[in-house]
């Protein structure tokens, strides 16, 4: 016998409408200058691999299933409990287990442009997606954020794709402002931002996200933590799948997390060259929003002072040519005339600003 | 300012019901010969270490999306194209990603006894999840499994916790009487099941779930698959995180699952070990589940010939006191009088057999 299933007529309507995210381009080959997804130059601190070897050994074995450790060194170091942190499988896990809990009518709120998997995840749940529009001037609106009414409203500080940062003082307002919860994406605030966590003691309706995948370069390994309440986080905790972090991604993460005197020389070596980066691209004429990130967002123009889509988009294809591989959002219009950097080595921010200027002078 | 937030009022009433999944028992002290796990005995293929070093040079950088090379080599080993696969950060990442693809009224189907994560993965759909129970006999009554109307049953096969085998003509009859899709979890068929696999091809209403956890001995790396149809198959991954395996899991699972021979060495041992298991407990008079698993399912009778939930709680407390630790489900009338034994190495069933005897003689 056989038997035909419809598996698109079976699925769920919303799951019929999702749009899949698209993670920026993973080259597996050699010899590329890959600045296109925000990943750390340096390789984590130089105890992460000591850590896995003993692991290596245990692999038969289910790892231990809260990543304990891994939780009590972190509330130690920001001065909360460890119920108050949970860690997920990168921190996209950890914004997934967020929807799965809190998100009823009327939805999740986002601003726009931000990290393209808000929408994703978002989406999963069913309910209504509310944009928060930026305009050029990439200031916070905090009356408009209020006004979606959203159960979970997402917002990364600093801003991607810009590298803009807010201040705690606009983060409060929109603490204030807001019903539901704010989940605060700190993906890129060890470059030069100010973090919410002073602002849990106060606000129970804030969620710290924090990842391992840039500060900490262990973007292969898959870490990211949650900071909240103890109530939202054993409500998380419940939806968590039960062995969320395989035994190698904890040892990794809290061999780089232990090590602070790397972690910070790196952060400052990043900032650094960003930015010379952006003094260079100014000396060019190309506007660039002050970044607290590790990448800087920069409206090119051509040879002849031009900017715009055409010109991004002729960038971009000109880098890639030339094995320079960076960001490029062709679908919004505070986007598509801008290309997205991100921070490598000094070296590697050579490459690509001599290919700027071989696109320049090809013109 | 303070804002308070209550967070179990604001979350979903569904996951406001839910009980998360319990794992067994992780002790993380050595001297534990530890069989409530269904870990594997033995460590996995030699080659594992060997694949994982080179990612532990490149964890800096995002992992290969999609697991492709993994996939490939799956869909090439059962005959399948790639596109029939996907890969789960252990088999719970994918019986996730069905349900929320799948599940609308009325609901989710399992059998009961089986694996406990079934009822906390449904769930969380907000659906009714029906459960179809077994005899002691553990006959598969694939009437009352079509009478649930399930848009998603959950089957492992074989069973769990009592190692029992369903033929493929009962799954093909189980896939003929259903309407929704029949998710056949294979975690344990490495060890004497028949597979259900070359069902796939007539069955568009199957998905076949894999795990590398037990017979590729790595539990502690959290991967998993699903064999399915296309289609059933990009809906899976629509909604599967876009970095769900970290760079250290791929590089593991390939080189396990490409060392066919250790494979099949390691888990004639396990067999021969639980059969020699079995006899043993047979000559102590417990009735003991025929097992197609790398567990035994057993009831214990006490010095005096008694069985029954206060007996199997004793042994398993006493075993539990010689820090042998197994596995005791009290809260089923077909479990509370058993205790499942994974399957150890000889000399960790010796322990255990010798643990047993001292019980039977202090009784």
């Amino acid at each position: 016998m056989k038997k035909t299933f419809d598996a698109v007529a079976h699925a769920l309507p919303h799951i019929q409408a999702l749009h899949a995210y698209v993670p920026g381009e993973q080259p597996q080959g050699a010899g590329w200058v890959k600045l296109n997804t925000n990943e750390n130059p340096y390789p984590p601190a130089p105890g992460v691999a000591a850590a896995i070897a003993p692991e290596v050994d245990q692999l038969r074995l289910y790892p231990e299933p809260v990543s304990a450790s891994l939780r009590s060194a972190i509330a130690q170091r920001f001065g909360l409990g460890a119920g108050n942190v949970i860690i997920g499988n990168g921190s996209d896990n950890l914004l997934d287990l967020i929807v799965r809990c809190f998100v009823s009518d009327p939805g999740v709120g986002h601003t726009v442009p931000s990290y393209s998997l808000y929408p994703v995840v978002a989406g999963m749940s069913g309910q209504q997606v509310v944009e928060v529009n930026f305009e050029r001037e990439m200031q916070l609106d905090v009356r408009a954020m209020a006004d979606t009414a959203a159960k979970v409203f997402f917002l990364t500080n600093p801003n991607a794709p810009t590298g803009v940062a807010f201040s705690l003082g606009e983060i409060e307002q929109a603490l204030q402002a807001i019903d539901g919860l704010l989940v605060v994406d700190e993906a890129y605030v060890d470059f030069g931002g100010e973090s919410a966590i002073p602002l849990l003691q106060a606000y129970e309706n804030l969620i710290v996200v924090r990842t391992f995948s840039k500060s900490y370069a262990l973007a292969g390994m898959r870490v990211g933590f949650a900071l909240a309440s103890e109530a939202v986080v054993a409500l998380l905790d419940r939806v968590r799948d039960a062995y969320n972090l395989d035994r190698v991604a904890q040892a990794a993460a809290l061999a780089a997390f232990e090590d602070v005197a790397y972690f910070d020389q790196q952060c400052q070596k990043i900032i650094a060259t960003r930015e010379n980066t952006r003094a260079a691209l100014e000396e060019r004429g190309w506007f660039t929003y002050p970044s607290a990130a590790n990448f800087l967002f920069t409206e090119p123009r051509d040879a002849v002072g031009q900017a715009g889509p055409a010109v991004a988009a002729s960038l971009f294809d000109h880098l890639k040519e030339g094995r320079v591989l960076v960001r490029y959002f062709p679908k919004h219009p505070l986007t598509c005339a801008f290309i997205r950097v991100s921070i490598g080595t000094d070296k590697e921010m050579q490459v690509f600003l001599t290919a700027v200027d071989a696109w320049l002078n090809n013109a």
